[in-house]
């Protein structure tokens, strides 16, 4: 199983390395990270990773998995990328995106017609797109495509993933494997559970 | 607010950039990647991140995050490492781990007559030292020093700690912002939710 992570500037490492370390631990697969060159990328941070093969060197992929953060936008106007995420579309089993990683999808042309999500801050921007259906849900598989909410949200939609690949046994295994038993301290994770004050001051410092 | 992370070669990645993701969040921080040296380590799948310092260069901190993997028992023998971490404890406001990462701690002498947690796969090792008591729990505060449970419980502790630091509301919006609103597709995150005989398989696979 052929699993290709797109990175580039300032993408989100959580958005990167939830799925990553769920992905890796389904048998027979390996993970490739791949960059529009062949190089380290930053995250928003700072985090550099390394992206060891250029999207030239990469025409077919089992599962695409796109990250989001905030070098996304930069991403959406570079026709290179978008044309080879929508090649590379024609070749998976399955494309998914985690946080704002679903708008290059948009931008591709891939979530047109289909039912999707982002990260909260990120829906307006993302029903700008024609035809594109925004559904309030931690991940939302449509056809060949799943997209996540935010950040953390690649972590449930990895672990889905695994069930659609390999079974639910296999899923559930991995799932106990990284203690995903989530007690998280407060029940705010989601703008529906926070104070319209907050969500607002929230998305204006963005 | 000095937030040093230890890197060492087959470190989780999730145990560390769960914490680094949400820590990242918290005004007037900084976070220093530190290892026994100055280079890249490589993850449990060979992802490779920079420790920036050499602990060496690291005598203070006011918050020290050690990270789990299975490269955590090759640490356990270090005594310059195990020195280090309990040098740098005494400088601590908050001395945490996330998974097996306790183990340096115990080691270290930093759990002798503390409540504590661990990867539930690591509880028998932990077990093992002096005068520790191991809780159930997602994590465990006593003192100065906070344990988690394995891999993805960073996240819990780390949106905790911010808590502690910075106060609920600042907490609140860091787990907002990371749209930590899970829903893991299965109820199989923690080993008494499993069948026994597939926890048996998974501790022996270890």
């Amino acid at each position: 199983m052929k699993i290709v992570i797109l990175l580039f500037d300032n993408f989100t490492a959580l958005d990167v390395v939830g799925p990553y370390d769920v992905l890796n631990k389904l048998p027979n697969s390996e993970i490739y990270l791949v960059g529009l060159e062949k190089k380290e990328y930053k995250d928003i941070y700072g985090l550099k990773i390394l992206a060891a093969y250029s999207i030239d060197e990469i025409s077919q992929a089992d599962i695409l998995l796109v990250p989001g953060g905030g070098g996304i936008d930069n991403l959406l106007k570079n026709k290179k990328i978008t044309d080879w995420v929508r090649d590379i579309d024609n070749t998976t089993k399955w494309t998914v995106s985690v946080c704002s990683g679903s708008l290059l999808l948009a931008q591709a042309g891939l979530l047109n017609g289909k039912n999707c999500t982002t990260h909260w801050m990120r829906k307006d921007q993302l029903r700008n797109y024609n035809n594109v259906t925004i559904k309030d849900e931690r991940y939302v598989q449509d056809g060949n495509i799943i997209t996540s909410a935010g950040v953390s949200a690649g972590i449930d939609m990895a672990i889905y993933l695994i069930s659609l690949l390999a079974g639910e046994q296999t899923a559930k295994m991995i799932q106990l494997a990284i203690e995903y038993d989530p007690k998280p301290p407060f029940d705010c994770g989601s703008p529906d559970k926070m104070p319209k004050e907050i969500i607002d001051r929230m998305k204006n410092k963005k």
